[in-house]
């Protein structure tokens, strides 16, 4: 009874076609057709697992944001295996958001894509606001975090910083795909350092020796 | 012989219109025949100005932004004559990158659909990176001016903070437009002025009284 194995892993090799088709010619450039033959199948094959470009679109953009979520949750857990401060932690998770190798350039153009079609789909932007809350409230909650344990001072409004740290870090990565040699990787990570470097200004008493 | 205003004003109604075509549906919709009925025109006349689809949108994009430009240049101007600080015509002049009303929400909409599209059209990508650097020098001539002028600390380092404030700035504007609820106009120009104040803490030789 292989069949819910078979329909996820379908759903997975149409969706990542989606992506790469993305990724080389742009969403202009995605139908149903060159899906199917990117992902080796035929068109009624990809007609049965999505009815419509729609829900093709929507189930990619999903994904990719749920791919990154994922990613975000695994280096928070292995830094806190491995007793990294909050701050660095966050600053790997917001690096997750920057073009800076193929692997997260190939997210952004996804996420760059999907922002223009979002302004006119419905659906498309609530999967995007629900995702770029999400992120905010992990960053929030990295703040409070930090409040708690000493790494950040009383009376920072966590919110409020969250909201300018992601924005920083989305307009950062802008400029990096905009302008990769006016935007070199050492600044975008001194840059994410610094910002974070103003909300993160002590130590976490639970790290503290003695 | 009024055949070179002809031709400007028949340009300028053709890009308009690809502008109002992308804002209410988005850049996949342009298409020489719907540009022809919005601007009221035959497509044989469009084609007069525009031998392919990409030429139309590579004049819109360069009108845009030429136009954004044009805007804050009298900004600074008037600011100028009106004897206010740098800083406060920054703000208003980064504040035009923001969807903070109809007019610039049509602006940054036009903007975000062509970001998706210049990531794959080497010319579209010449103009958004042109446009980007003749931004980020404008901040920093403002702050050169404000270190030349006391409004800045010496030993500010003027294009590393244009690049930071710049994509501060963009990163605050595609979150008003995500989010605008969680994103209040009071916010961003509150975060606008805020992250300013950091590299604004004089007080200009010139305007001084005394």
């Amino acid at each position: 009874m292989p069949r819910v194995a078979d329909h996820d892993a379908r759903h997975g090799q149409i969706t990542d076609a989606v992506q790469r088709l993305i990724v080389r010619h742009g969403l202009a450039a995605v139908t149903v057709a060159r899906t199917a033959a990117e992902a080796g199948m035929s068109v009624g094959l990809v007609q049965h697992y999505f009815t419509a470009k729609d829900e093709m679109l929507l189930a990619t953009f999903t994904r990719v944001n749920g791919r990154f979520t994922a990613r975000v949750d695994e280096l928070v857990n292995r830094g806190e295996a491995e007793g990294r401060t909050i701050a660095e932690m966050l600053r790997q998770a917001l690096a997750e958001l920057v073009p800076l190798d193929d692997a997260r350039r190939a997210e952004f153009l996804v996420r760059l894509a999907f922002a223009d079609r979002a302004a006119h789909n419905a659906r498309l932007a609530a999967v995007q606001r629900e995702t770029l809350v999400g992120i905010r409230s992990r960053v929030a909650q990295a703040i409070d975090n930090g409040t708690a344990c000493g790494e950040v001072a009383q009376g920072i409004d966590a919110a409020d910083q969250a909201l300018q740290i992601v924005a920083f870090t989305e307009g950062l990565a802008l400029h990096a795909h905009i302008d990769p040699d006016g935007t070199p990787k050492p600044a975008i990570l001194a840059a994410l350092d610094g910002r974070l470097g103003r909300v993160f200004t002590g130590t976490c008493r639970h790290t503290q020796p003695g």
